[in-house]
């Protein structure tokens, strides 16, 4: 857990606040000395992790197979060495897997993405307005109704909802609704996205391809996606629900 | 949604009802006709999943790059035509991204996976015993309760809980659970795995891929992992929390 200064506003009341955020890490896994992957993941139980995530991907047949497993906890790798030589090359292509609520993929690892280009002021919304759309996306999902198996993503503007997106993953919610505002040629720099879902440093790589200078969620933010959005000029809020929300990252777009 | 006929049990009371689950399905998005990847996504708008999946991995730079997007709904197939050939063969690499809340990876499609192997009858266990340890598991973690941040999964068997496991993804937790249980050589046929996260098809692969018989979730399968664990003869419980849950196959095992 790593502690942030976050501002919190409940009914309108403004104050600055600590919170504790759950933390987000990059661990790379080398088999035999080859790089294999690399998965985000919270900091604790890597040796569990390195093990059952080998032998649930099909790499590993049991425990006897893994000759020696070191993780070295400062640079977030798990070294194993394999009694077998059996992997195809196929499998040590370099790629980041990745975590959070929803299908995560991305062809670089997210902390690279980011151009460290910083998002222009200009947006700025009120609380009051954001948590009157954020209750009407919270709503708007019949297939969450119906089935409690999906997330689902938005795109608003000052004026409301512009794009609705449900799906089982909020990566695919997220990608959806980038890919209609792509169709219909919307202004990235004057919307925020919505989301159901968790915010992780993917979810801002996303957004942050896209331009767009504000992510509300319902659930909270990493400590990645905390570093990686003030560092870019992003705005996070999470917990967004009733009448309150917490404002982790560049408050001054939210008046 | 698809409906399926499911157990419900309410305080001890035991009825059969029909449900809706949402769907998962296999999207392969072909580039140029080579197959660039399969996304786990939900059946529907699936040319905007496809733009933004491009766009926001970076693909490609926007829109104009597409010379055409064709869908094929019958086969789950996206077909894309881009104005140039820009990819290396990296990117080519057949994958199969996953979806669902957490950090999902697998080497193989979880479909293809699944060896058809039946699993055992043996294990049995009763909903009051499966609720009181679901109690426990669902009020176990103290990083939840402060960062609101992690998914949970714990191996269990008819005495409690024997490992319990915290992550910012439901699969890494998961993953750590069968990571330890390997370690200290614990008997899969007999436990049941426990998660805070939905029931997708990579979820019931990986725990088939160790012979647990079991799944109890407080959140919902999709339509694809009920398939799945039907044919393997798998237990899957869901929206298991207070004096309620729903058993979707193999009732058999919960008296």
């Amino acid at each position: 857990m790593e502690y942030f200064e976050i501002t919190s506003i409940n009914r309108g009341l403004r104050e600055k606040k600590t919170e504790g955020v759950t933390e987000e890490v990059p661990l790379t896994i080398d088999i035999n000395g080859k790089e294999l992957a690399t998965l985000l993941a919270s900091p604790f139980d890597f040796k569990q992790l390195t093990l059952g995530f080998l032998f649930t991907s099909g790499l590993i047949e049991g425990i006897s197979e893994v000759k020696s497993l070191v993780i070295d906890e400062e640079r977030w790798k798990a070294n194993v060495e394999l009694n077998h030589e059996g992997f195809s090359d196929e499998m040590f292509f370099r790629r980041v897997y990745t975590s959070g609520c929803g299908k995560g993929v991305i062809f670089h690892n997210p902390l690279d993405l980011i151009q460290r280009v910083k998002l222009p002021a200009g947006f700025e919304i009120k609380s009051e307005k954001i948590l009157e759309i954020m209750k009407i996306f919270l709503s708007s999902s019949a297939e969450h109704r119906e089935t409690r198996g999906v997330h689902s993503a938005a795109l608003a503007g000052q004026d409301g909802i512009l794009i609705f997106m449900d799906d089982i993953g909020r990566h695919n919610a997220l990608d959806k609704v980038i890919g209609e505002a792509m169709m219909r040629k919307i202004d990235f720099g004057e919307v925020m996205v919505l989301t159901t879902g968790r915010i992780s440093s993917e979810i801002v790589a996303k957004v942050m391809r896209c331009g767009i200078p504000v992510v509300v969620s319902r659930g909270v933010p990493t400590n990645q996606a905390i570093k990686m959005a003030k560092e870019i000029r992003m705005t996070l809020a999470g917990y967004a629900r009733g009448h309150r929300m917490n404002i982790y990252t560049i408050e001054e777009r939210i008046k």
